[in-house]
């Protein structure tokens, strides 16, 4: 295990001992932002500590907590239960951070071997005890919440993260074999040490595992070069209530449907992913970040999607709106003021570069590849009115961009709410899904009067559409903080479910978005995938009310 | 609907009015193929004709059959109850070539749309009559074979071959949209005129269909480049005994398992594809043909792996083993007599080339993309000892691509055997999986004490692994052509099964494949897809005996 529980946050982001770095500039920070949201001062919202928070008492049988302390560690104390009764989506902190929470797990359980997980499946299936997966528990929709769902009595949290071995290099068929709670930065360690890599860095990398990133069927940001999760994935080993159930490692196969596609995406609802087979690369010969300013986000979308459909081998592409590139280049500026800056901004104006977007254009691999990419990227970003601005911003956001979860907390702890959310649709839908979404968040705010600072960047494309990512910042109501929360978020799905985007392109379904997953999917589609999740958990003990609703 | 079914061979490849071109040299081959086969002369076995088939008496009460004809087109002659009756696999024409039906459709209905296909399968379900989905009909396993399972009492094949019309191109996301019985040659017509390709080019491209190709989970030639089938579908319409099944075009996705990969490899066993958007591309700017010849098979083998590693952007890379390149070498020599070629042959052996392995690099896409892939190739070829032999066999293979599959027939009016299977391994196991299956089919022909040709190719290959194709020519055990048949099959399907190869990389399970399924999915596995198919076909109308058994 790579970290220590103690030294996670059990109700933020990431380590206790790092925060965002606001350079001693915190004052000038506070007081660009509240001018942003129109606010005459920000207010102090602590969180509460974990002794001020209320557990419910432990609910699971005496006799079941020793059988299960028989088959692997088991904790139960204040801080596990704590830290393991949410995610950390924006409605998980504004929960914890207040001292309520929905519930807790009764017991969490520490397995080290597939074999010990399944014996606590049987044991938990047997006595109707309710079992939640967790992984990294990053999980930003509901995925890893303590939520006991109708009948169960108890609960207990299965985190994976002692299962973090490599069980295989196969440096032949350029795949691995890893326990699946294996965190992002170990496995990539492991890898690096024999030159491989998996290439797969979410925005929670440092945070969460590879049996998460498949559960979850999310994205690195280098998708468009290592593939989504669900791609780079060649076999598993899952342990269901119903015994074992095992994908083969074959490159390709015509014998049926792919029941990897039912692993990726399962959510810890069809059995816990323990071991899992995937694709890994020889650590890239060559790397470079190119950046571009497009004088709007129409243009830059068509850049994105001519390099696609060129099949350029490109790793990232990512393009902010006009209100993104804003906010980040100020935001930046008020961090490390900088007049080379201002008198570029000012250069660009005159440039008919009022409100510019940015492009980052990643490239990695083969040095011949990374060239060839590097040229024509430039042809078909200039042809667009790209105007190539040099591998400044492209670094400088490879280098923070893990850093930049950090920030929500010190937006929490001064009256903010900053959530996010995410689609994805057909190249030909991609302007009408991003009007529309902004503007369902946007007139939700304005309902409530309040001035909010709502962004979008695509983050990753394919020939045939592209996700959009929207990141919303306004002044949380203190009143009503939850009641806030769904009203936007409820405002948004509807926009995307009618607009014809998915409900998630990379976060997953969790408790969140399980009511607009049939609308998607169908009454058929989804009844095959609870008929699926009948035959392999039919007492229904694998993470209740997640997915399946 | 490109061909009227008349003009078909209901017993045989292709068109009636079209024999694979023995150039006059008919005696030279008959001559070269006893003697490659150890027989002294070639008895002559046509095939019985039409008129000599009993067919079963029509099984299906009247009043339906009228219900039917009121929803479409029915055929129920029996040229159309012959030809719908088998696939065309080796096992098929045996059969059919001596007038053994194991059965026929009652009827034949030739729907136009989707809604007329759905009130058939209502039709169907409500009088328990079996439904088998039939495209091309190409199937090499059984796949469309007329067999009603348990309980029905009676049978109809759903021919889709009318549904051909492109529905939607949207040249914004790169994907088109079409019915799905549309045959291989009209939808590269109607996408070319567009200045797009699909680029799926399967061995029976000219006879089969789209929805045969998702439904059959199948690959093309240029898979390096277009993908297999499961990867081109982006959404499909799906028709069941239970309603509609739709998936929705979204270019990526995180909102729980992907239900495409339920439908790629479902063989008309969880419903009737009757439209599915695909992605297309622009139809490419450039393409090259390189030839190389390896000293042995390993290091063709590895030369491919060096390619797929490296990730450059190839379209087909098809390797021969010694046996398939001296095969097909000598018999193009018997064809088309030539000094130059022998000469050629003896210059290679004077070079260690003895029997030497033919590799073929097929390069397609944007110009300075072909240009980097040959460049790169080329080095990697050479560094593992292939000599460039130029673009001549690589272009006469891609020439006569479509014209193979011709000769079949006139082998199997000759007395002989031909029959092919496939599958795939990692590359760390690829070795080992080539000679088992290889060992499995020679001593099964040994044990009879016959003669064969056993040669095999790889024609797909991954970043972590390959595909391995083996066709085998022997002569036919004429009093017991089925036992033979079933014992090699059974032979090489047990090695394949027992060495960690799939059963089929890309025919297909079908009847054929069914019992090496579950060892293969496993009884979970197989259950939630049975599970799947109770959902949508409770009364088990549709294709009975395939894909599950």
């Amino acid at each position: 295990m790579r970290y220590r529980r103690e030294e996670l946050r059990f109700n933020g982001w990431g380590r206790t001992d790092k925060t965002f770095d606001l350079k001693g500039r915190d004052a000038a920070v506070w007081a660009f932002v509240s001018e942003a949201l129109g606010m005459r001062e920000l207010p102090r919202t602590p969180a509460v500590p974990l002794e001020s928070i209320a557990l419910p008492p432990i609910a699971l049988d005496g006799a079941v907590l020793e059988r299960l302390r028989a088959i692997t560690e088991v904790k139960t104390d204040a801080f596990e239960r704590a830290f393991h009764a949410v995610g950390k989506s924006y409605y998980d902190l504004v929960r914890i951070r207040r001292g309520e929470l929905p519930g807790a797990p009764d017991a969490v359980v520490y397995p080290r071997t597939h074999d010990e997980v399944q014996a606590i499946l049987w044991e938990c299936a047997e006595h109707d005890v309710a079992v939640v997966p967790y992984g990294g528990g990053s999980s930003v929709v509901g995925g890893v919440e303590a939520t006991h769902g109708g009948a169960k009595k108890a609960l207990v949290t299965l985190d994976t993260t002692r299962m973090d071995a490599l069980l295989d290099l196969d440096e032949v068929s350029h795949t691995a074999t890893f326990q699946a709670g294996i965190y992002g930065p170990e496995l990539e360690d492991v890898l690096k040490a024999r030159g491989y890599t998996l290439g797969h860095y979410p925005q929670s990398f440092e945070f969460s595992t590879l049996g998460g990133w498949i559960a979850a069927r999310g994205a690195g940001q280098q998708s468009n070069r290592y593939g989504t999760a669900a791609k780079l994935l060649v076999a598993a080993r899952v342990a269901t209530p119903s015994g074992e159930w095992r994908t083969r490692p074959f490159p390709a196969s015509a014998a049926g449907p792919d029941l990897n596609a039912l692993i990726a995406g399962s959510e810890g609802a069809l059995g816990v992913i323990t071991e899992a087979c995937v694709k890994v690369h020889e650590v890239p010969e060559s790397r470079d970040f190119l950046s571009f300013l497009f004088r709007d986000w129409e243009s830059g979308a068509l850049a994105i999607r001519r390099i696609v459909q060129a099949e350029l081998p490109v790793a990232t592409l990512r393009l902010s709106d006009a209100d993104e590139t804003r906010f980040f280049g100020a935001f930046r500026t008020v961090l490390k003021p900088s007049r080379i800056q201002e008198a570029g901004q000012k250069a660009l104006s005159l440039g008919g570069f009022d409100a510019p977007c940015v492009l980052m254009v990643g490239l990695e691999g083969p040095s011949a590849q990374v060239g060839l990419a590097r040229r024509s990227a430039l042809v078909l970003c200039t042809r667009q009115g790209g105007l190539f601005v040099g591998r400044g911003p492209g670094n400088s956001w490879y280098e923070n961009r893990f850093s930049m979860p950090y920030l929500r907390d010190p937006l929490m702890d001064h009256g903010l709410g900053v959530d996010t959310l995410e689609t994805s649709t057909e190249w030909s839908n991609v302007h009408t899904l991003y009007a529309a979404v902004q503007r369902a968040i946007r007139e939700q705010l304005e309902k409530e009067g309040r001035r909010g600072i709502v962004m979008a960047h695509i983050s990753h494309s394919y020939t045939d559409g592209a996700s959009l990512y929207f990141t919303y910042i306004f002044p949380r109501d203190l009143g009503d903080e939850i009641g806030q929360w769904r009203a936007i978020k409820e405002a948004a799905s509807e926009a995307i479910s009618k607009h014809g985007g998915t409900i998630s392109h990379h976060h997953g379904v969790g408790i969140d978005h399980a009511r607009w997953l049939e609308p998607e999917k169908g009454p058929l589609g989804l009844g095959m995938i609870r008929a699926a999740k009948h035959e392999v958990d039919p007492r229904g003990i694998l993470n209740p009310g997640k997915l399946l609703g």
